[in-house]
């Protein structure tokens, strides 16, 4: 199937369009024509090489929400019509313990990524949503919960599981106190998921200057990081905190703020951390942990969560020749707080 | 009471003879002789001011072993003549919920600890085991199980339960996979107590001299860490590794050897730590977490399961005057595994 989008060519160009081939369907494969697709920091760190070489041309975008427009032979559970959800994984080994319980992004074999990562039978490259249409597995397929705003939804593939699953796994629900600490595409999820589990959510913030935004998102209390006294107030006040912070960081001066047995899940940063000090870790058997989106399930738990909630993200539109500026905007943190791109914005090639 | 020990009077002198007296018995304290004391390395660390400043005379020692001879009149569970240990903690608030579920060492109004602490009723200075004698309130002494060799068993009550603990918390039993990191007086008797729980114990080392060390002490295997094919190949193989080694380091190349979800327990390290990287944290939902000694209840069950089992650290035996020398060898690491003073080497001071 023709296809166009935008690549990357290289890390230090700016992306550009791309007009490429989806495979043929296989048997499960399902086609879809995207209608709207985030853009997510992962896809500016690859593009940039920020993370290592690649394969270029690189279609980067794993925010993906679009409507079925053909299925094959064996697919079940999706018709043509269908409005659809892809994230960051579009195949696993689906035969090894991971994938038999449903947490298929810690496949004992790896998974395959949306984008930058190899199609498990052709060995092709695998390329993501910046994109007029994908094909991918039914097993990789979410079902769009109905009545959700589809054109704010696609960051809830990415930013929405990156933050709802650490929730999941550390039992946050009524009662529970989060810290969040970052409030970009992944903080502000961070905030509203938590706020619809019932969880008393305090936004960690350098400056008092986020406290108004912290609020409207639907924190119940703000705390000022470099304020030393409320810091020490604050001590064993939350159960688990959700880093979001994209870069190094030192995450010592938050550990005293968890409770004993508390947890500091870090989903931003992927790469170097600054040295920290353990005795706040060892005087409270405080731990830091990493998380990686979620499994396919729990992603779709997410979703009709979501649904059920109306939770979503707060989104900027922006036409696919505007990618490059939204990614010079986004490494400054300007933005409220995820682009999404109006796939509307670019003309299918004819057939 | 007036009792004979050795103090450190600065943080770049010597351990020298200090004479001083014990408190009279409260209402619920006992008098405890004390027959054998653990030399830890925190002993080292506190007297040689590396942990701060200091009020001296400080007399070490938190692992103690005596016999009671004398009781306060509302002691219930002690008599003349029992055979007892003490720990890292003399008292606590016993008022908050930490204490109230038996982990004193996370007293929300801060534990007292055996040494370098302030008496919670007099304010004044606790002093430790490198004494003839003690004063402890009831809740704070252990008992000895019975048949356990009194003169190995000092090290129990802190090198034992600091790393019972973080297995015990970690929920290691029969087919669990263990790693420790390091092999002194912590790192054996995390082997130790390990084994004797019914795990798979892996010793992570840095040469291939420990090999045959870590196979007497019971371990299942010795996995050489500059061995990069071997490292590779133990990847997702351990479910907890107890981290003792007691000076700065990087945890991230042990990471990728933890299994989804494993954590990894540091123990020994109380300062900072080197950068790590997050890569292998959020690709499995690993864990760095402290952990610190355990709660009281938890150390008698320490002492009876190490009753029941005969586990014993494996000890040399000194005198008190031979503790400088023993310090020195415990810098280079040159002592298998644990020195115990034995305190007959000390003279009762004249009544």
């Amino acid at each position: 199937m023709k296809t166009t989008g935008y690549a990357a060519y290289s890390a230090d160009k700016p992306l550009a369009p791309y007009d490429f081939e989806r495979r043929e369907l296989r048997g499960n494969d399902v086609a879809i024509e995207i209608l709207y697709s985030g853009v997510c920091h992962s896809d500016l760190h690859t593009a940039r090489g920020d993370w290592g070489p690649y394969t270029a041309p690189l279609v980067p975008g794993h925010e993906i929400v679009g409507k079925v427009i053909a299925v094959g032979p064996e697919v079940e559970h999706y018709a043509v019509g269908d409005p659809v959800g892809v994230g960051c994984m579009v195949d696993s080994c689906q035969d090894c313990d991971q994938c038999d319980h449903g947490e298929e992004q810690y496949c004992r074999n790896g998974m395959t990524a949306t984008y930058d990562s190899k199609d498990r039978i052709t060995g092709e490259p695998t390329q993501g949503g910046y994109s007029k249409h994908i094909v991918v597995r039914e097993e990789f397929v979410l079902a769009m919960p109905d009545g959700l705003d589809l054109s704010r939804a696609a960051p809830l593939l990415c930013a929405g599981i990156t933050t709802y699953s650490p929730l999941r796994t550390w039992n946050v629900g009524p009662g529970s106190r989060v810290g969040v600490i970052g409030m970009g595409g992944l903080g502000h999820m961070a905030i509203k998921l938590a706020i619809a589990l019932g969880a008393h959510v305090t936004v960690l913030s350098r400056s008092p200057s986020k406290e108004k935004d912290a609020l409207e998102l639907g924190a119940d209390a703000v705390l000022i990081s470099t304020d030393k006294d409320a810091m020490k107030a604050a001590r064993n006040s939350l159960d688990l905190i959700i880093d979001t912070v994209p870069v190094k960081h030192d995450v010592t001066p938050y550990m005293p703020l968890l409770d004993v047995d508390g947890t500091l899940a870090i989903v931003g940063q992927v790469g170097p951390m600054e040295e920290f000090m353990t005795p706040p870790a060892i005087m409270g058997r405080r731990r830091i942990a990493g998380s990686l989106i979620g499994g396919i399930a729990e992603t779709q738990e997410m979703l009709d969560f979501c649904g059920r909630m109306n939770i979503l993200p707060e989104c900027e539109m922006i036409k696919m020749d505007e990618i490059n500026t939204a990614f010079d905007r986004m490494e400054k943190a300007d933005v409220r707080y995820r682009f999404v791109i109006d796939m509307s914005s670019v003309d299918a090639p004819a057939a």
